[in-house]
């Protein structure tokens, strides 16, 4: 292999092994998240008491943290750049929805929960950051299916408003892990009785690691998201941003892995993208 | 004015608005701070009692939060654009060791209090990530000077090693940020008996609205941080890596303004940075 090959490859298994691991970090997490509410807690179940409430944490973490963290890097996974943009944003846009949905179910839960036992809701910072969140959630999602997924808007607004669309992304999934983090302190605060929280009783451990996985999967996202050279490459988002009509075979089902050429020009396209902006 | 002058301008002028809205938010969160801990709380002291703990939001507010988001967008400000980068960089890292201090100082006041109260060190997921910030912290402090400050690095290290500074930085605010967001939970429930958290009396109102505050804050810092067209301009960038000797100009007293012209060109250089690196 040429050293320029060598690089390339060297930046696809960077790729993959931050990936697998951001992946491992989540689904760890939800693995924790369940043994925390059926191994320590009261379980699940949808009856106003705690295992009502249990619900809350768990959909949390699977929608509004795991796949809103997915749907922020569904673009630079390699084996997806053969599939059209448009379908990339479908996915994106679905994602997210489902993420919202499962966070709308959540607030349902702790509300329930709060009411059944006359506790009052919103009066915590947790409530207020994360109830932000859930607002502008939706707020987001349907800026973007009306600048990006309809193709009405002419290009020059689309790029435009591209920098604000990521960095509001950014900040709203920022923002969630800590209303998780600030939620989890609340509620490890609240149960833990004798022995306390601060007698580190085992559940008290597997919260705050579960906490500590958390951040570190936000961590991960937020460093895929930002990397220049692992971008989808130009050439499509350029294509794609001039063509603003959608044909069927736009949407068509891709392969799920390019083959070995054009996944490498894919890369090498990348690789110059990453350079020319780091270079800054 | 031609168009381009009329648009660099209002570059100009968005970015004094954005940072002016930074300063007064750090500058309201600090006086809110205050207001908690001398009007709400006991005061401050040094005796291992409440007063002395009161130092360690007020502190780690004024060092590792407010000081530090000052320390991460100083290159951005225009009237430095004539310092030299030696110069800044000094600012930047004596910026930095300064919130640093505080936060140390601020650490020893915590664990005084909870050592002359018998309450455990270290159970918390607050001070988990709290305690990996201010080791991580120290860390990038010592890489940064020995990689950017002591002029001996090849400057492709220099360069190889700039993305992971700055998303190491970046990555350590956010996490202090959320870690500040889990104090002011923890110490809100543990403080607050009669009226409680839950009851929303005036502190809980007025530290929750802290709470919002610094996370505005840390939004504001990341939304100035990562605008490329906000960036130093980039000539002085490629000749400062190029030049690894300091003369003694290199860190010279530079004017508080740059002139009209040269202030003009610099503007226009940042909006060709902006430009090139937005267009991905």
């Amino acid at each position: 292999m040429s050293p320029q090959q060598t690089a390339r490859m060297d930046d696809y298994k960077q790729f993959l092994i931050v990936f697998s691991l951001a992946l491992a970090l989540g689904i760890v997490s939800i693995a924790l998240a369940l043994t925390w509410v059926l191994h320590f807690r009261e379980g699940l179940g949808w009856d106003g008491g705690s295992a009502e409430f249990n619900w809350h944490p768990l959909l949390m973490l699977i929608g509004f943290v795991f796949l809103q963290g997915l749907a922020i890097v569904v673009y630079r996974l390699p084996w997806t750049w053969r599939c059209s943009k448009q379908m990339m944003k479908l996915i994106h846009a679905g994602l997210n929805i489902m993420a919202f949905i499962l966070a709308v179910i959540s607030v349902v839960a702790v509300f329930d929960f709060h009411n059944a036992k006359n506790i009052p809701n919103m009066y915590s910072l947790h409530s207020w950051i994360g109830l932000a969140a859930v607002i502008l959630y939706p707020a987001q999602i349907v800026m973007g299916i009306t600048v990006y997924l309809i193709p009405v808007t002419p290009v020059y607004v689309r790029a435009a408003l591209m920098p604000v669309h990521i960095y509001s992304g950014l900040f709203i999934f920022i923002s969630v892990i800590a209303t998780a983090l600030m939620g989890i302190t609340e509620k490890l605060i609240f149960s833990l009785k004798s022995p306390a929280y601060k007698d580190s009783p085992p559940e008290a451990v597997l919260v705050n690691v579960l906490g500590l996985l958390i951040a570190a999967f936000g961590g991960l996202v937020l460093w895929i998201a930002t990397r220049p050279s692992w971008k989808r490459p130009r050439e499509e988002v350029t294509q794609d941003l001039s063509d603003n009509s959608t044909s069927p075979e736009d949407i068509k089902v891709c392969s799920t892995m390019t083959s070995r050429t054009e996944h490498e020009s894919s890369l090498e396209t990348r690789r110059r993208n990453g350079k020319a902006e780091e270079s800054g």
